[in-house]
């Protein structure tokens, strides 16, 4: 169930050449506040602006030459639909991106500068399969999961790979939990390069299905996707879900306001760009900084994609 | 009049356990938009958020055991009074900071979490320049002037020195120009580490006194003060025009919704924080960029200080 180290390393050599080394930031200023020594795994830097892009290139980089001719297919609206696309351009293969009509503007523009070929189809979940099944049907494309895929969880623990290579020893590595594909790949390098290294993910209390899930022990689902972390509204899935059950240690869930403020945290002392999602594991480890005083922790900073004329400051300020 | 190569060399040494050594990033993407190769030099990153912390460190050492002994003393509501705040704290030296009663709450803040101590008065220069001379009458501390004062010359020489040990060749380097102490540094540090590279100011065309006085060879003013790029209000002075007038190629004027333009630009791609003033070299390149194709080219981002519940891109898409 769990894939190999031989694997995890095999995936670090696939993706090396297609993705940037992010630096790891430091902050007395923050190490002070948590009372702890913090390592930050900039994925903001990553090409595209998130994490996603590595399990994208791993991903595509794993399909046969045949598959690679007749393409890939995603359907998303945010970060995945990015990836697919400029990873697929960089790997000379086709990506068509199913996209929902109301998706913003800007995100269908991202999609096409980067190469992606986009169909346009209702909102409904019914109709983006419907529309990416079309397009298998005609093109034999190859349809990429951004979440519940080994191959996208195996490339998404790259990240993790690099911050342990470059710091050893950690007591804890921290990563938001959304689709589920960033913290199985986290938890699974950590399980394979440092297994004294404790995984805990960072969650939103509106959308705490993967803090439940791994309680009952089954996938459970979220009633409402009501957070600011937009990037963590979607489900776990069968495939990441039982890597997930072994590895991960806990998850630590976050108000709101407490993302809000891990963001304006995070832009003010390290004066580095990223989104609401980005942030969770931040709030969740001042949330209960208290357990981890003295202790050596990275965080996975997962993407750095907001849109500037949408911040949640302005509100925040409003309301105090 | 040129300080010389050794006091520039006496400057790194002196500041450089006192500051952080900033990272230079690069973009693919920003490379392609310009045609030339960038390197950015992030003073954004830098103790306190701006390069001043160079000027500080490098003038407050500078000062005799017994001067160290009375403190020091400024008036400034911006940067330059965080500086000297922390500069003095790290160094063991009292700081009096001089602050206009309509200063905002949040840089009072920042001042008196670095260990400044605040006196406050009217918010004109005569009432300002009257409280400096009471607390140096009172206490024998000396004024620290951030700009016009060869040893905060020299201290912030010390970025482009660091951006040059490691980026040898590059035919330009940018800065932006404000009270002009950044920009003297920049070329004085240029014209003993690389004279082949030119330094080019940018300013905003509502305070365009140093590109009038570049052309008039004497000091002007400005008739206004009303630009976006706040840390650029102020004026030349007699200690650095000299150097500029020597050793700075040229100035280029940028509109308003130019600088707005590049601080969404570097905040979206590069992923990081940068404030207005900070964002004007960098809109001066793109302004002219046909002039600049395939040359290698250093630009100084000179701080990240920015009130994110206050931003100008809300106004900018309103307005469009």
């Amino acid at each position: 169930m769990i894939p190999s180290r031989l694997e995890l390393e095999a995936a670090c050599s696939r993706v090396r050449p297609f993705v940037h080394r992010t630096p790891v930031l430091t902050s007395t200023l923050l190490n002070e506040l948590a009372g702890a020594q913090l390592f930050f795994k900039c994925e903001n830097f990553q090409k595209m602006g998130a994490f996603k892009m590595r399990g994208a290139v791993n991903a595509i980089e794993h399909l046969t030459a045949a598959q690679k001719e007749a393409g890939v297919v995603t359907h998303s609206s945010g970060n995945f639909a990015q990836a697919v696309s400029l990873a697929a351009r960089n790997l000379g293969v086709k990506a068509y991106i199913v996209m929902p009509e109301n998706a913003p503007s800007v995100k269908k523009a991202a999609v096409k500068d980067y190469g992606g070929i986009i169909t346009v189809c209702e909102s409904t979940l019914a109709a983006r399969e419907a529309a990416s099944q079309k397009i298998i049907n005609e093109t034999g494309a190859t349809f990429l999961h951004p979440s519940n895929d080994l191959n996208v969880i195996l490339g998404n623990a790259t990240a993790t790979a690099e911050l342990m290579e470059e710091h050893t020893e950690l007591d804890f590595v921290f990563a938001p939990v959304g689709g589920g594909g960033l913290i199985a790949g986290t938890a699974l390098a950590a399980h394979h390069l440092s297994p004294k290294t404790k995984v805990i993910g960072g969650e939103p209390f509106a959308v705490d299905d993967a803090y439940r899930s791994l309680h009952s022990g089954k996938i459970e689902t979220n009633a409402t996707s009501d957070t600011i972390a937009d990037g963590l509204r979607t489900q776990l899935g069968d495939v990441n879900f039982p890597i997930i059950l072994q590895l991960v240690s806990e998850i630590i869930r976050v108000e709101e306001q407490e993302i809000v403020a891990a963001l304006q945290l995070v832009w003010e002392r390290l004066k580095i760009i990223i989104e609401p999602s980005c942030a969770v594991p931040v709030a969740a480890l001042l949330r209960d900084k208290h357990r981890f005083q003295h202790k050596k922790i990275g965080i996975i900073l997962s993407g750095g994609n907001i849109d500037v004329h949408n911040l949640p400051f302005g509100n925040l300020n409003k309301e105090s």
